[in-house]
């Protein structure tokens, strides 16, 4: 392209972990209205109140002057106000690999990929349950690229027994990744296995465990107002252990939410106020963020929608809500298409767009998912990361030097002329701007010439090269090898199975 | 879905018109850098200079004290600032209807489609020319959707020949629309037989033409630092007759203009400053908005990208230098992909979250492009309505009433219950969220077994029944047959012959 020869380098790459919002958060409530509203979702609590099935946790609340009535607790102010003063401020989840360690605050901007996905679908093997195999290779392509900063639980590896399959789960998330590990609240036997094999892996004594959160778990609520035994629990025992928790009420306005924006949020704000003070009264000052992942139903269908209008409105609303409380805290992109389609990148486009706008800390389904969170996508995965690395490189500082700004540049070119031989050109080209993931920039009859393939062909392509060149990272083996003997023990003695 | 009946009552529809911008806007640059790049615009102006072709131009330049130097003006900051300062901070576009016209001031959210594009692509017809079959159905599908606000020039009838093409443009906007109309700037001949057909057509006597904008025109420099001579033209020639130019450098970073976001955005800012000037030593008081559609190319192949981080950042910082100047201003969105895939919409959904971020007063190419702009794309249009319709959701004011906060509401559900059937639904469902244009919401197994369509096949459907049933607008018949006398003396005259 340039006459001149260009002295070739490598293209740098960007590191895209750290990452710090570059935007302003926007707002859709005046701050009296966001008060309001914190204070309205006390009152809920207080008047209201949240039915608790576990009867371990409304002891616990009770013993800390809750009036309890049957299995409904009511939370007095003062005890929401001493949990919101008791969790921490900023946060760090431990990563195996300390690079990978999270520094989790107001303004952190961290991705994590789609979990909780039953099924999987790629263009290859078709949509099909989860299992094993897929899982492996989710996590391999959740740790090549580094603008994904945790590990989620997707797809499912359904072919592994339920009472087995936090084995499975540990054993691939540690040899084929360094990152922030990802632990099911399925009942405390099952959690308490997890945090023995993390501690034996990476070779942490109990105190050493405790210190910092070498895991997280989200804890949904059964909107409206119900929080279930294993929920429950893991708010209990993720805070003996040190170990975070994602507070994360799933609120369909409409459906088991009030339809309008401020009411699902309202109720969206009291569940988790609820879920944060049981977490806090388990342990004061354990680990914990905020979160909402709150949308509306479509009300001819009852079908849940995503990237909708109101879903933004609600994304950028539980921002405030967050900010109120001072505590980090979580969102999620969504999407309801059910394959790689338009669609499917408006709503992901949509729902990620509002997380910038709502300045989230982490972000969750950032990339895969696909029929409202039942299907991991490959193809679709690859298509996100597109849109995080986007995201990544407008984070970046922008270069205001005299050199960039390019009165030299401009004195070197004519009118009617180009820049593809300017010293400034020279100089930058290898490193000026994002290098893109799966766009295909050629003209139209290029593109048709060389056989028209669409995004999610290509994103094939990309997927299956990095599934099978990926090694695990350095250490990975030796963590796996010192749980073995645990999870051949622990299977021995018959698996852990979960709490209903 | 809900148990109780339903008082059933028709689906209010949301007026998508006058817009206003829901968000405030962000900032890529200080306020001190902004003003930097500003006055660096100046220097580039008197010390570099433009090159204009147009005799006349320089003409009129030369005697408001430019100098000028063979084909090269250089521009006296005073006669910048002096341009400025006449240059109208707000504007009025009039619309054959009065409903239709646009009020242009900071903080204005309009809307225009894609425009100039020379091809047309549907699933039924394929990729072709553009022709005036397909420029007809492009104008009812503008027509058809509030939130389109302004007509663009699209796709291109490539079938009538360029003499007597803005004849069939002009009568084709006039029959199928009522919506603010817009005329290339071809050369003198062309674009003052626009006028008086415009004139004609809506009875507007010579004084009532002038007094307002009737009609607009994109007027692109040939970055760097060239204005040619149907552009330099229409800059006199539509501020002569009081008619709005909307001035678009269109700066490729690391092509034709410098390889960094700075340095392309102080090109397009000087580039826009020089087009101004001319336009209002024409006319002072000239309607007239400062414009830029920069992105950035692909380094490794030279070809133009859109939707990059680049992008985004040069259309907030376009938004920072239009505020600065104190202008309304148009952004753009862009997509480079060949087809109608994730890449695409990913693009599009990109760059038109950036025209929020930087609160462009018109965005243009807002539904519809494909392939860098050179096709339009009935499928993609439609799949773009669904972005354009969101952002105009997310724009109406918030119920913040007590009633929509739902305290009543979660008073009337048991922990775990639905709210599909409290008062508060059944007040609201029928107005209470967005329906959605092209999204399919259905569950996987329901939607394969009804097609697994993908969105570009239920766009077909969509554009099909637009088309299919558009009837020209009130008003519009008689507007038309009040030009038709003056559209065949033209052509017997020999048509207009458009300008080098």
């Amino acid at each position: 392209m340039a006459r001149r020869a260009r002295k070739q380098r490598p293209i740098q790459t960007l590191d895209r972990r750290g990452l710090r919002h570059p935007f302003a958060p926007q707002s859709i409530f005046s701050d009296d209205e966001t008060a309001h509203i914190h204070d309205q979702a006390c009152h809920v609590l207080a008047h209201l109140g949240m039915k608790i099935l576990l009867p371990e946790a409304r002891e616990l609340l009770k013993r800390a002057e809750a009036k309890v009535v049957d299995e409904t607790v009511h939370f007095p102010r003062d005890m929401v106000d001493a949990a919101l003063a008791s969790a921490p401020k900023t946060l760090v989840q431990k990563a195996p690999n300390p690079a990978q360690d999270l520094d989790i605050r107001e303004g952190s901007m961290i991705f994590a990929p789609a979990g909780g996905c039953p099924n999987v679908s790629d263009r290859i093997r078709g949509r099909r349950p989860g299992d094993l195999e897929s899982y492996v290779d989710g996590v391999k392509l959740m740790q090549h690229f580094d603008v994904i900063h945790k590990l989620s639980p997707a797809p499912e590896p359904q072919d592994v027994p339920v009472h087995l399959r936090h084995y499975a789960m540990m054993e691939t998330q540690l040899l084929h990744s360094d990152k922030p590990l990802s632990v099911y609240g399925r009942g405390r036997k099952q959690v308490t296995q997890c945090f023995e094999m993390i501690a034996a892996a990476l070779e942490l004594s109990d105190d050493a465990f405790s210190a910092a959160p070498w895991c997280s778990c989200v804890v949904n609520t059964n909107s409206p107002r119900l929080l279930d035994n294993p929920m429950a629990q893991a708010l209990i025992d993720f805070a003996r252990a040190g170990q975070m928790i994602v507070v994360t009420p799933f609120c369909l306005a409409g459906a088991m939410a009030p339809i309008t924006v401020a009411g699902a949020l309202l109720l969206q704000h009291a569940e988790a106020l609820a879920a944060i003070t049981l977490n806090q009264i388990a342990k004061p000052g354990a680990p914990v963020m905020y979160g909402g992942f709150s949308s509306n139903v479509h009300m001819k269908s009852g079908a849940p929608a995503f990237g909708t209008p109101e879903h933004i409105q609600m994304t950028i609303g539980s921002g405030q809500l967050a900010r109120h409380i001072g505590l980090p805290w979580r969102s999620a992109a969504g999407v309801a298409s059910n394959t790689n389609d338009m669609q499917a990148t408006h709503e992901t486009l949509m729902s990620l767009w509002a997380t910038l706008q709502a300045n989230a800390t982490l972000t969750f389904h950032g990339a895969g998912w696909l029929e409202g969170g039942l299907t991991f996508g490959f193809e679709k995965f690859i298509q996100d990361i597109e849109a995080l690395q986007t995201f990544a490189a407008i984070a970046q500082p922008l270069d205001m030097s005299e050199d960039a700004l390019g009165m030299g540049a401009l004195e070197q070119v004519q009118p009617g002329g180009h820049f593809f031989d300017t010293d400034q050109t020279m100089t930058r080209f290898a490193t000026a701007f994002a290098e893109p993931v799966n766009a295909d920039l050629r003209s139209y009859g290029t593109w048709e010439k060389a056989g028209a393939e669409t995004a999610d062909m290509r994103a094939t392509r990309i997927w299956q090269d990095i599934v099978a060149n990926a090694k695990p990272p350095a250490g990975a083996q030796d963590r796996v090898e010192r749980i073995r003997p645990m999870i051949n023990a622990f299977t021995d003695a018959g698996g852990a199975n979960i709490v209903d």
